[in-house]
């Protein structure tokens, strides 16, 4: 079959003829029908100090997915051929103490599709059958594949009840966009996005962002201005960029509650943890993946009522074959995010 | 009366004859039997930055306080003459979104008593009848004069549940011991407690700390050999150091919980956000004051049962006037914590 | 000033002219601009056995209401003369165990206005300046006022976090309504609402709900078709009725949670604690009252960003002099609430 | 082997020559040292309505038990030949929805050990290697064996913190007993204990009991006096008796948090919904089983420190074959809970 590999340690990837995967006796084999593209493919692509330091080459990238289960392994009772399905990226060992105490997203010993193991840029994969999610047929591909990394904007999203609070996302990447979708149709009161790019500002104000923010502006006094002097309620980090962390947090009021998805790529520095954390009384919530796998029936929620719309994030389709096409609109940040499509566009919109 | 002041903008303190205060309508006043020595109050004592910016001399200071009500004002029928009381050191406003919301301990409008109004180190104090703490008879007046304190630790310690659990308590100053008491008589697991100072650490073990550590030692290491690879469940930051901060965060487990008292005083330089937190799973949580007044009938609790037994702690009982021997004590690190008797040592052990 | 008594120890009411109250030190004067009338008014109103027990007349009833301050007592910091505000109905005593942690809606002293002091079916009330809270002043008053009721059913669904979750609402009078537009504003999937009464089962389809369903037929199999057999994740019950707490218990799903406003004016016979609670791990929350603020905080972001709309709940609007007809309309089911104004139907629609 | 086996629909048992298990691909096969007598035993022997609508015989019972593991099948990576282990009773089905959200205690598909499939009270068993808990060899076996029930205590009294919290358990069977003692480690203030067996009473205050109470006495009454009107914090339910429930709820403060583990065998007549529940703000949690694996970690740690000892409990150890004698020892009350040992009373104290 054909797939996207990072065929050697260096920048780039190409599209080659691999070994069909052949599936163990608790996995499945899934034809897949569409792919998005996520930020860490990104990082694998441009090999980016972290994917050096945790990618081998040769391997198929690409962990998003949707498709159709072709084949079942002898132990598989739970999934059939024919089912419509997309995977948890993590695959986790089921006896750590995480994993023993319903905390699994944080397994000790996981293992991450795409990532330490073969991905789905490609016309199939294999993966275990506990890994598999069963979707509504009449879900578009690209909204079933992309349901992975909305997932990690509900986890961050849902740590805690939204609903009548303000909320201030930082960061309007797609894990952000989405985020804000998930507050709006939560019932959030004013909801704050910020970022630098207006297009992506335009984009929160589609997905229910009250007040799209420039995030060179002055966030803080905008947000104590329309809250009463308070701060939100709520954070949800998604930028991982230290002056956006300390916007967020100075724009939180007093016992509120910071969720934290981004990541700062070399640390914090001068992170002013008494007025920050301490004095302020807050509540911080590290997120990780997706909490597996009620992450994954909100997931279902928001999508099949409609409640959040995924589609004005997935700006593109494109064959798979074009995967340098997509990579570079991402690279440029012309689109928010693309979906590939091994076997035809079919369920394209 | 006579009274401890900070009497100008400068180190030091005098004693000092001062008015005697009068209660409000809604105020006590109380005779004060024992009052206990704070790092804030060293602050002040040293005039630091601090200090500096928030102390307005010429002011009686302290906020640790034990004694009998002797008279109330006109509007108080909850508190009568002869109660034997303490204080909440926070004067809240009661209308604020955290007041009326039962956050009061981060009250935006807080006055905090020794700090912003005339303190304890004194014969007598004014204080609202709504900051009244009734005590048993029997509580020896320094035992109650901490209970200020004690509760902070207790607020830190208690915000998640620590039986069973192994717990770190990074820092063993006063406040720090009181944790390690709260944690053992919580029923914790492993009690691990880090500081340098290898009386301090003595200390953690009478409190029933299970391993005191030398912070300058790879603590982390130890405790994760202890822990069978985990890490410690609960961290307890009570030091304010960055280097302690970053070995706490380093041996919690994953999906851990960190209750942070501890104040750097100079901002956190390279907080490890996505190791400490984000990848980690973490949930923190900022420590400002006692809840108001949860905190207050759980150290009743611990007190009345002997379960935390908080005399080693209060190394050292001294008539008022001695206040400078008091001080010096503390900062040359002689003294944990040191009680200060106002009319007599009555009740000192 | 003309106001609404309960003369004698007999049903019925009568409209009479009763001294004008005084405010106290602590108190504000609000003159009413709209009443709403609660179901505990049609017990007070019928004298029932509860009434009997409980109201001492001759007294003014009458407890939801909204107005303008006019006068304030000479200890009020926090309200004006000329703010339009609402009352919280608890005058609770803010020293009982319950007060000082949080938990004043379940003061252990309270005092209820129109039920255990001078209510507001009048032209003017004395409440707390504590009670006192600060409405928008383009909230149209029988809005304002409602909001008291609305408060027990944002109590009730702000119990657990409903959004994504599958909801059923048993008992759809005005609370249960009101809940139902709360489930819906806070992204609810399935919301399930049960009555015997056709017309309130159309207005839970208004307020959001989108399975009204007859609680005569067989509701538990209705729900569990349309929850993959799962049952609902939250159950709201609103109506007291020992068969819809049965149906309610055996819609919940394994593991669900239930909050419980309705009362059982007798007791349930035959409760299945062993299936409805134990083998289920099922999670019960009692609601009494409002949590004082939190809940007034929550109500007014669903009535300011007009997420829920109480005005189809409130079917009719009369003077105060027109009282009778009120209790009438409620009485005979014809209305869902009224809304008496003493002054004049300014601002009804 | 030998085992004792309910061998047809009738009161009593046998000891039988039964085939030797086998165990499956993913299953591990234990050589018995220990194991327990439970309540549910007793149901099975005495051949109620409960056992005889569940049971199918012949069948070997028993479910708490401990031994050494002696083969294991070909797909077990997490067990090892000569592990000394004990096992969860309940076998889950790992894809429902409840245990894909961290709540496989409550699986929908559960398949209960020695009750749905062949039980312990043999010389071997074969279980899922995911049932096997681990122990410390030092661990007497009938210690290990009644982690299985110590752990429905550990569920029932960790679903809330204890600490400081005044406690009642009403019931003082084996499980309110192992209650009591998790209450006392926990720090918990006053501990009350309810029961009408002066034995058992006498032993509740050997687990740490401050005031065990006869409950045909003013047990309500007596508690209110010891916590100044308040009532307890905490109520541990272990009787599943109606009268003990009611005193329960009655003796439970406002705000207070009820925990229910026993079963009414015929449901609850006349429930007080609303002074019980509703009224009174209670939170109540339904107990079923252990939570996999959390509640196991946390009996780890109550039984390896020796914060709770289990040996009072255990009053009787017996070889399997006079597994006659335990039974008559249970059911007339003279045993507290029984020891059965299939090879020989090594490791019996």
């Amino acid at each position: 079959m054909r797939g996207v590999m990072k065929a050697a340690a260096a920048p780039g990837a190409v599209l080659a003829e691999v070994p069909m995967p052949q599936p163990a006796r608790n996995e499945v084999l899934i034809r897949i029908r569409a792919t998005t593209i996520c930020g860490t493919d990104l990082h694998i692509y441009k090999w980016d100090p972290w994917a050096q330091s945790r990618i081998r080459p040769p391997m198929v990238f690409g962990h998003e997915l949707a498709g159709e289960v072709v084949e079942v392994g002898s132990d598989v009772t739970t999934v059939q051929v024919g089912d419509y399905v997309s995977a948890e990226t993590h695959i986790v060992c089921g006896y750590c103490y995480q994993c023993r105490t319903g905390a699994s997203h944080i397994c000790r010993n996981v293992e991450i599709i795409g990532v330490d193991r073969s991905g789905c840029f490609a016309e199939y994969i294999a993966v275990p059958a506990s890994n598999v999610w069963k979707n509504d047929p009449a879900l578009p591909p690209a909204l079933a594949a992309a349901q992975e990394p909305f997932g990690n904007a509900v986890h961050t999203a849902m740590a805690t009840n939204l609903t009548t609070r303000n909320v201030l996302v930082t960061g309007c990447g797609p894990i952000g966009l989405f985020a804000i979708g998930i507050a709006h149709a939560a019932g959030a009161h004013h909801i704050f996005a910020t970022d630098v790019n207006p297009n992506r500002l335009e984009l929160a104000r589609t997905m229910g962002a009250t007040h799209p923010l420039n995030s060179q502006e002055d966030v803080v006094r905008s947000i104590l201005d329309v809250t009463d002097g308070e701060g939100v309620d709520v954070l949800l980090e998604m930028s991982g960029h230290p002056s956006a962390i300390d916007q967020g947090f100075r724009a939180l009021r007093y016992g509120g509650f910071a969720s934290l998805l981004g990541l700062p790529p070399n640390g914090l520095p001068d992170f002013d943890l008494a007025n920050h954390i301490v004095f302020k009384g807050a509540t911080v919530y590290g997120v990780s993946g997706r909490k597996m796998f009620e992450t994954w029936y909100q997931t279902r929620a928001f999508v099949a009522t409609g409640k959040v719309d995924l589609r004005p994030i997935i700006t593109h389709h494109l064959p798979l074959e074009e995967f340098e096409t997509a990579f570079e609109l991402m690279l440029k940040g012309e689109a928010a995010k693309v979906a590939l499509y091994p076997h035809g566009l079919d369920g394209a919109w």
